[in-house]
């Protein structure tokens, strides 16, 4: 017998595979309980919340993954540098990607798309910022300046989700290393650039 | 009595609008013919292949709006320059992101995330590709080496899809902004690079 521990970690981890797989919309909770193999009653028991509650610990979850591998390369002695987090990034999506046969994707991202509530979408929020904060830090320490650095990290999360679509519609892993190519050009560009662009002020609104 | 073609595209439309909104997954038939006000009778009608056959309807509708704005940029006499084209896709994303109060997205990448059939994932993966090509136009014009404005015109779709979903789920443009100052940096950068990054021929494998 499983201890109650063990099958609410199940059932999150089955629920942001399913998620990956087929959409938040697409996920019912009977298939959730069926690929953790759990009682459903222990559903109820876990998340009183229900469906909203079960999708934020399941983004929340996925979320972590990366950002505990993000803040061991930030908090490295010495600490990493552009080029390995986005070498990094790509792997960890590559094995990812192959490991689904690319029929699978981002659990933040199939929770953004599919419309849901106000809870779910902060979850989503929180979990992009809790990568994009640790790529700050990385850029800002390879010698971005600050303002300069966030807006880097926010493209690096944006691109690569995005080429996460491109590789998934095209079967191909082609996208992610274009995107690795590209963002390490745009770090040398931005490093070398003469002063911080644009106002710094009003482009960190969304902080 | 709305014609029979205006029937049918409204039935795209509100396809369209809907899948947006909540995904592929979240959008039910009976939905869609209540938002385009038509007979249930003409779904069947209009689009025997079911679901599905709506569904790659609506992803080529919407992708060929964006598509014929780029080719007109493309087009123009003089072409547009990165700068204009990044200013256009941004506006573009901008007004459709306000005209929903965020709660929508693109219509490709909702498509995506709901791991749908083949057929369906063909025709996201034609939709981001009818956008790359305009895109690389534009890029290889502007002064970049093909090999760099292929991948630039990746790194453009794959970085403004990405900010759709952190700008959905921060309620805020500011992602679609950073996309566009560091897309235009990357583009000046790969403009005055020595020579094409990388080996050329592997990197188009995804054509």
């Amino acid at each position: 017998m499983p201890r109650t521990n063990d099958s609410r970690a199940r059932t999150v981890r089955a629920a942001a595979e399913l998620i990956s797989e087929r959409g938040v919309a697409g996920t019912g909770l009977r298939d959730v309980v069926a690929a953790a193999g759990t009682p459903r009653g222990s559903l109820s028991h876990h998340f009183p919340g229900g469906k909203d509650e079960l999708v934020i610990e399941a983004v929340t979850w996925s979320a972590l993954k990366l950002r505990e591998r993000l803040d061991a390369l930030a908090g490295g002695d010495p600490p990493a540098t552009v080029a390995e987090v986005l070498a990094a990034m790509v792997r960890w999506w590559e094995r990812g990607m192959l490991a689904v046969g690319f029929n699978g994707g981002c659990v933040v991202a199939a929770t953004v798309v599919d419309g849901t509530g106000t809870d779910v979408r902060r979850a989503a929020q929180r979990a992009f910022e809790s990568w994009i904060d640790p790529l700050t830090d990385i850029a800002e320490v390879d010698g971005l300046a600050p303002v300069d650095a966030r807006r880097f990290a926010v493209t690096v999360v944006a691109a690569v989700e995005g080429a996460l679509l491109l590789c998934r519609s095209g079967e191909t892993l082609q996208p992610l290393h274009d995107v690795q190519s590209t963002m390490l050009t745009l770090a040398e560009a931005l490093k070398t650039a003469p002063e911080p662009r644009g106002s710094g002020a009003d482009q960190r609104e969304n902080n």
